[in-house]
């Protein structure tokens, strides 16, 4: 079990400010990230898109944003813990503490919840029985190892990038591929299109399209068949293995919904002066953070980062007065 | 008369920024900045000091942090004055019309005040009658003209660059000059005070130190002599034609306190849900605006440039429903 002055729960932008400024006011940190990047949707959903409104950087890709403020918090060695989503948290013997589905525990004084719009997590499609057929493994949203797919079956539902790469990554290795999207237009880069054409006509690989799946039928979540519905009301069914569907991600509050934080259509209630949550020493920033006015920009999540992390000083740091100064005047603070 | 949206007060990095802030949101913006430079004290006291906790800027020289900003509002166009204090705001035909130093009358539909520490004045001696020889020209914090010091007697007062590199720059040009500084040691670079040693065995400069200023003697604003007193507390009079104190600066508000905008300790008291002062349509934002937990930090006075400028968004184009997007999605708006 690791102990430390910050929790900080989310690896975005503002998340990684948090790690930063922290450092700044002499805080140790620890940062959960529940996925395996730092950078939040910045990375995962527009990592090369220009941002324009981050003050001091006329335009900025999203993932150079994410390095720039990796390298801004590097002087005080945060802890990073990517792949661990915090699952549970609890008061104990005067300190918060975090475990995440990774089985990592820390001990925290304050904690900083800067989630973004929560966990990034696959959309699926309204079919029956599908939680049973995704513990099996027969359904899946994104491919873990490509040698669970070799010499099986497989159906690739979706039509923009995300499917048509995998339909070229698992094609050669699957026995054969059933490929389909419910329109007739792929929104995919050509050249994966135009291998996936070539290996249509190896055999390797076949469209169906436009046409959507109307349901998946077996037992003990092994799938027997999948039945396909085309636009002139007619159907098919396929016999596959696996199924693997691409339909994009949303984002969904995930456990932080089930520790006692009062919430606001899903966003963390907070006072705006403090950041601080009902929770006393519990803080949000960022786009999960919710109080009237709340503007949902970067900036503003850095802003209230400093606001929360100003305010956790005192638990921090009992009974020690702060001195706000600034960067100029004192340079970095040893880490 | 120019009429505009925004009317911006302070051309610090806080203003320029909400420059842009308002560009994003499709409003036109006039800045009046009374010094001569647009960058606030980042460009006046400390511009080659590097800053360290701007997000994703690790480390940033000040005044690059307000090339940055510039080049950031850039495509907006906004309208900059410098040399342009403002110094009567008053309601007329239900707009706000600002009225400069310079004489620049600008209506605007909302005013949003970023004025930093406020205006950055000279520190004077405790003298009396001060103002007289001030409003002669006798007295001096800076150098307007070189030529009203040719074949003058002059004193200049002070022990920092600013007083030595004017000691150099006059010398030659004034018929002699006095050098007076209370302490023995200067906290200027050396060389300039090489060249002000070789000037002294020339008989063109004097140094008196350490000395103090007792009092300026003279009628209607002409000064017949300057009293120096001495450690040991002996006395010298000394025969000048001007006197030039480099004192340092520091701020002061200005004409902004009074204007009926509510203040706290010398600062613009503000609702922190908007950034709004008292006076409906006046805004505040950067380290002039007061609010319970308010943290002095460049990024804090952004965020609140976001939120005044989106919380005025319903008086600029009244009746208008403002979608908040984000600049990935829409990239920048035409100026």
């Amino acid at each position: 079990m690791f102990s430390t002055d910050i929790a900080i729960i989310g690896g975005g932008p503002v998340g990684i400010f948090a790690a930063f400024q922290a450092g700044m006011l002499g805080m140790k940190a620890h940062l959960f990230e529940s996925s395996n990047a730092l950078g939040g949707q910045c990375a995962a959903l527009y990592a090369e898109k220009p941002i324009y409104d981050i003050p001091g950087l006329p335009e900025v890709k999203a993932i150079d944003l994410v390095q720039n403020l990796i390298k801004q918090a590097s002087p005080f060695k945060p802890q990073y813990h990517t792949l661990a989503e915090v699952i549970h948290l609890s008061r104990q013997e005067g300190r918060w503490l975090l475990e995440s589905s990774s089985h990592l525990k820390v001990a925290a004084k304050a904690v900083l919840i800067t989630a973004g719009g929560g966990l990034l997590v696959p959309n699926k499609p309204p079919l029956e029985k599908i939680s049973e057929f995704e513990l099996s493994g027969s359904i899946a949203y994104k491919v873990d190892s490509i040698e669970e797919y070799r010499d099986k079956d497989v159906l690739i539902a979706g039509g923009r990038d995300s499917a048509a790469d995998w339909v070229n990554s698992l094609c050669g290795i699957a026995r054969k591929i059933f490929f389909v999207h419910r329109r007739e237009k792929f929104k995919c880069t050509l050249s994966s299109l135009e291998k996936i054409t070539e290996a249509c006509e190896k055999g390797l690989v076949e469209m169906i399209c436009p046409a959507q799946i109307l349901g998946i039928e077996g037992e003990n979540g092994v799938i027997e068949k999948v039945k396909i519905g085309f636009p002139d009301k007619s159907e098919r069914e396929v016999l596959v293995d696996k199924v693997l569907f691409f339909f994009g991600l949303k984002t969904a509050l995930g456990p932080i919904g089930s520790w006692g934080i009062k919430l606001h259509s899903g966003r963390i209630i907070v006072e705006q002066e403090t950041c601080q949550t009902n929770l006393s020493g519990i803080y949000a920033a960022g786009d999960i953070a919710f109080y009237p006015g709340k503007l949902k920009l970067i900036l503003s999540g850095f802003s209230e980062v400093a606001t929360a992390l100003h305010h956790a000083y005192s638990e921090v740091f009992p009974g020690q007065a702060m001195h706000l100064q600034h960067s100029t005047d004192k340079g970095l603070p040893s880490a």
